[in-house]
């Protein structure tokens, strides 16, 4: 593929930013954008007001969206849930997945995990009597109480490497559901419901509008949970003495109106996602990272913590704070993150706090060039020529 | 104010379409749509990255938007909260006043509530051994054992007027929390957080973006409850055996990356909004809801069940299900909406459903007309000419 076609198709990056955190936002290609503007001047109409010509539009954008999402995670659109994003889903699949734990049973959560995949977890726990096991090897902790394993198949800071259908071997042995974290994992790698019964992604992760996310959750689970949001549109009936039904169909778990204008640019994201080369994406950010990885390596002070050829690298530069780096690349265009990810359980594992940069496919080498020139340019700043 | 001028800026509205359905969407200016544009063409940076030349705009962007939000209900920008919308919000807020609800107290309904201020609340209510008042005159029904009050300042179905200020009064006296789903109330008239504890409502019914949603919370509540959703940017620390700890400010309520270019947009709603003249506004929905009101009621085999002057009409055409009515005229480019309204409760009130037409400032005579002449010209198959 052509990589400069493919950068060509970012609005953002026609400006004058280096933008190093797709971590945390992924850019939206101009088919995106004209589809979210398509729906506010073309098909801006309720999708309660379903039977008309331009309500027939947009409830047919919906389906076709829920049918590429399932196809994208390889499930049915009966399993597929939209919400607002991937902490919106986990928070929302820990209620859905706290009516199967019981006292005493067990929560495994990878060391590694985001916050949104570990607190709500937390907090269901504390309401189940269950108890919480923070692991760093979450395939060998498995054991005949663990009920939930909440993972991130690829996560936002350190790569750990599980192998997803090892650990749903696994779980299924000892009857334990998979909770994917797929924020990250979405649009760099095969993410599948084969190997899990939970997914929360964010379509903004995803070359998509913000505050769109997606959940699946496997209709054999789904049969056995109640809804735990309710509201407009997912409601059969309610009786006089308040008694009610929901619907029986997946939009009982989507109550009030959608984010339409979400949907109709995440539909023109998965055709966006759909058309790129997977071989070449992953051959074509190994190589970028790796050129970052020895462009940033051959700066003095300089202290990589990730692996050569990972999207997400993690360094330190000796006697600057992260915040400080990240605060003097921010201000001069080169966009990355600082801290600690949203990953607070990290710091019982790193010693100091860490720069991060996050690669995509519309980045190149000269952002990388740029990168290290404003780092050298630091000079007395930084401290590190 | 002159109204062609306002008209003129909705795009959606130069398209060959009359839009009579305001109470499910309410349209959006240009400025809006342009702002979630240049969001993702100039802006588009999480706000997590916020040390950074445009992640300074994006930060100050949401500050701003939610002092705009503030001064608009007239509280304090400590008490707003940005989540995915309407439903969502008194999901949320359900969850935030289950935590000050006791066995055996009362919570109030409003019959006429939409659904999503019906359920959260019954749900609770068995959580909590609390009992459910379904009630058509509240002020008068509130008692020692009330504890909620869950109302709609105005609703999406027929016009109930309750002085809010009265229901306030009282409810004070009897110690009992009002919840207010503002979703129809606030782009029509005053909505204001000095009569009330929690308000809810949607961007998407206020000219600005869909899949973004403001609650409002009294901080003397806030500070007596735990945030009941968890995750990214609303976290302090987590320690080693996971106790953690939120954040100790509004953003402990609203984990995940929020709907940014949602906000983007709301924030030119709240400019448009503010521009708007209110005294004219509501003297030309109601000229224009008479207006309607009258030629609607000159056709044979009407009933109209709306008072005159209602910007939401309810009707039925005898020997003609509303949905069919609908669905002629939503295939004839006249959009309304029929059926129960997502108030599945007026079930128990009114006989049949209801034909709704809903009506807002860009809306004008001839849109009136055109509903007219296209029900008029359904001859036989609604045969009432």
């Amino acid at each position: 593929m052509n990589q400069e076609k493919i950068r060509e198709k970012f609005p953002m990056l026609k400006n004058d930013i280096i933008f190093l955190d797709s971590g945390a936002l992924v850019q939206k290609p101009i088919q995106v954008i004209n589809a979210i503007n398509d729906f506010y001047t073309k098909y801006s109409i309720s999708n309660r007001t379903s039977d008309s010509e331009l309500g027939i539009i947009v409830g047919q954008k919906i389906d076709k969206t829920r049918k590429m999402t399932a196809d994208l995670l390889e499930c049915s659109e009966e399993e597929i849930m939209f919400n607002s994003g991937t902490t919106e889903g986990l928070n929302y699949c820990a209620q859905l997945f706290s009516q199967l734990i019981n006292e005493d049973d067990e929560i495994l959560i990878s060391k590694f995990n985001h916050s949104s995949n570990m607190i709500p977890w937390i907090e269901i726990a504390k309401e189940k009597k269950a108890k919480i096991i923070f692991s760093d090897d979450i395939i060998n902790d498995i054991n005949s109480k663990t009920k939930i394993i909440a993972y991130a198949q690829k996560n936002n800071s350190f790569n750990i490497q599980i192998n997803a259908k090892e650990l749903f071997e696994k779980a299924k042995k000892y009857y334990a559901f998979i909770i994917n974290d797929a924020a990250q994992a979405i649009s760099h790698e095969k993410v599948s419901a084969k190997y899990c019964d939970a997914i929360a992604f964010s379509s903004n992760k995803f070359f998509g509008p913000t505050g769109l996310g997606i959940l699946y959750v496997s209709k054999n689970i789904l049969a056995k949970v109640s809804a735990k949001k309710y509201g407009g549109g997912a409601i059969d009936y309610i009786n006089k003495i308040g008694n009610w039904k929901a619907k029986n169909s997946i939009v009982k778990h989507e109550p009030g109106t959608l984010n339409l204008a979400g949907i109709f640019g995440f539909y023109e994201a998965i055709i966006f996602f759909n058309s790129l080369d997977k071989k070449w994406m992953k051959e074509y950010l190994f190589d970028l990272s790796s050129y970052a990885y020895d462009k940033l390596s051959s700066l003095d002070n300089v202290k990589i913590v990730s692996c050569k050829g990972d999207s997400i690298i993690l360094f330190e530069i000796k006697n600057s704070t992260s915040q400080d780096v990240a605060s003097y690349l921010g201000h001069n265009n080169v966009y990355v993150r600082s801290g600690l990810f949203c990953a607070q359980y990290l710091n019982h594992i790193i010693e100091n706090s860490l720069v991060r940069i996050s690669l995509h496919i519309y980045n190149n080498k000269q952002d990388i060039d740029k990168l290290i020139e404003v780092l050298k340019r630091g000079g007395d700043f930084l401290d590190f020529i």
